[in-house]
């Protein structure tokens, strides 16, 4: 294990303390504005009815049918893995289950010369199924939900991973940076969705092939456990103050996913590049919060209510006000993933550099550096659909 | 119209000869294989069978578990599809019926300020959906199929395509490079697979968003009518003497799907880069075809079987020879893709001249160079799985 992959582990572990208790999915914001009268109410509703039946809602640019058609078409294969099972079976795939699996685990198992070598092997063809990023830990029991929730009665249910389930693939896909800069707003809405579809697809690809070589798989979008925390243990990133990983390579601008398995796989580590350093100086996400939901000063232990997690020191949101502000707009806000300094493309220059500063003591010129170039400031729905619709005819350009 | 454009337009319907008769998709081979005695055999029916069920299917490299395993899993999305209305609705989505949509069409219709901008409008969104290429024609109705096929019976069915349907939307996914040139193999068959699965969530966000629009949208992969002309209507590229569609970007590499709409758009015309000249000099698919189905010498009107259209000068391939061939292979081939000089990688500078050359009297010169690079040279399944195996760790190299 590296330096700094120790020391990243000892942090993750150091933050959770003995009054650590497994979460209940029921407490999560979403279930909750099903069940609990005291967040159900009619903009929940609404939010609710705009993300699947009504593309025709209106309230302003980035809000109008173009917004709420491309928002939740985005959405439509996540929905059909979502709804293929409801009735009569009351399974919600990817939500309160995973995706099920339609054919037999293979009787024989390939086998790997040892587990570096078969976890290169799932790495590569995870990101050939289309995962931008893949990473490998150890199942962490704690992270599993301690109850999962029946998706016709909203009552708890069991969660049941298997004993003989020993790891997790952990996949990231990229939300697309042109999307993510207009939050708030539907058509921004559409990384969200896209993401949702995606890791879909790749996870029920993924799975698929782990069970075709002999080894169970259980193939997991928000269902099952807490992505955020697996996906740190396996490398992919830091906690961030706006809740989400920070990856490397995207910043926070990823979807997770997971597959459950029992195929020996090497593990990798937690990584540390300065993240955690930066989210103590810069409050960009909190600052800009409209809800004002997430918190200024250092890592608390501490529950705001039942949607949070207890017995982890950890920057912690207001689940109620944030997701309150989504049910008034009838969409999802990312605010928060659009104003942070790694929310960025790097594989461009000045990104690097921004992005190497954060890891130095040179993290203020590094921010600096980032309100300079206007990063995180929204771009406009309306100008963004004009860019696409001016920019069409290159193909056609291109090949006469 | 340009000037190429009208040559290739001209040309096209050229070709077209007063025997035309629309296909019925029963005639389809792939049908056949399941109704037809002449053709339904003990290796069409494992054929099928290893498609789906065995994983463990066995017969030296590129044939072995992991092959299979791989081929068997990236289809599982469209087979999710495939399988998800055939009982008890006897459909078979993507084969044989269209995608079903499951959200009413949105009651009011979005208005684009001309046909130019919809187009437009369009191709951006199903770039971002993930279509790699995208093109659009009127429809014309001699390309649907006569009748369809239905899914338990394999008997003829209507094929509905509703009179207001008046425009076609065709989307092209590329298929790895990387896995066509290891063809013949089931680890290059997950190329067709990936392609399947990924025009399957394409098709779908597309004919969602443009019914969230308030305009009707039918997606369809291999059902209700014949892609490549319609696809060479579209601007997508030149008929090839391997049966495929030669596009400009990606060469033979592809997988073709479409939405059908009534939403008004401007159309594409045909393209012509020098395709039809090259594949009259140049035999390597015919040479390279095992079971010799695909041609030598020019265009001719006339059908080798059922399988093939009437009524059309073309190049024809024995329908029969190609899939038995697959059928003892238990995989599908694509030897005549992964010869193709157009099998190429485009962004790079040899493969740009290459395709230069191919449109000008230098063809020879072109196609010589390209035997030079020995492209289309087959490469070893067990190659490429060393190397996936131990390209691993380059993103944990990158970001620590």
């Amino acid at each position: 294990m590296s330096y700094v992959g120790t020391v990243a582990a000892r942090r993750f572990d150091a933050q959770i303390t003995s009054n650590f208790a497994r979460f209940h999915q029921r407490d999560d914001i979403f279930c909750r504005a099903w069940w609990d009268p005291s967040i159900r109410s009619p903009d929940t509703e609404s939010f609710f009815k705009a993300s699947r039946d009504e593309a025709t809602a209106r309230r302003g640019e980035g809000f109008q049918q173009r917004d709420f058609a491309l928002r939740n078409a985005s959405w439509a294969v996540s929905d059909d893995y979502a709804n293929r099972n409801f009735d009569p079976h009351d399974l919600r795939e990817g939500y309160f289950d995973p995706l099920a699996q339609t054919r037999p685990l293979a009787d024989e198992q390939e086998k790997f010369p040892d587990s570096h070598t078969a976890a290169a092997h799932i790495k590569a063809v995870a990101k050939l199924f289309g995962a931008d990023l893949v990473g490998i830990t150890l199942l962490d029991r704690r992270f599993l939900y301690e109850a999962s929730v029946d998706a016709r009665t909203m009552e708890a249910k069991p969660n049941a991973v298997p004993e003989f389930i020993t790891h997790v693939i952990i996949l990231a896909c990229e939300m697309p940076l042109e999307l993510v800069q207009m939050y708030p707003s539907a058509t921004a809405g559409a990384a969200t969705g896209l993401g949702y579809s995606r890791e879909v697809h790749v996870c029920r690809l993924l799975s698929q092939y782990v069970r075709n070589l002999g080894y169970e798989a259980i193939a997991s979008i928000n269902d099952t456990a807490l992505n955020v925390p697996l996906a740190i243990k396996a490398g992919l990133g830091e906690y961030g103050r706006n809740q989400t990983l920070i990856t490397f390579q995207f910043g926070p601008r990823i979807r997770l996913a997971k597959v459950f398995t029992n195929l020996p796989l090497a593990c990798d580590q937690p990584i540390a590049f300065g993240v955690h350093e930066t989210c103590q100086t810069c409050t960009r996400c909190s600052r800009a919060c409209p809800p004002k939901a997430l918190p200024f000063g250092d890592p608390q232990e501490g529950a705001l209510s039942r949607s949070n997690i207890r017995g982890v020191i950890k920057w912690t949101s207001d689940a109620e006000k944030c997701f309150g502000y989504w049910a008034k707009m009838r969409a999802d806000c990312a605010i928060c993933i659009r104003v942070c300094p790694y929310n960025r493309d790097f594989s461009k220059f000045p990104s690097k550099l921004i992005r190497f500063l954060l890891r130095t003591r040179l993290r203020s010129l590094g921010l600096w550096l980032s309100d300079r170039l206007r990063s995180g400031v929204r771009r406009r729905p309306s100008v963004w659909w004009r860019r696409i619709e001016s920019s069409a005819g290159s193909r056609e350009r291109e090949s006469r």
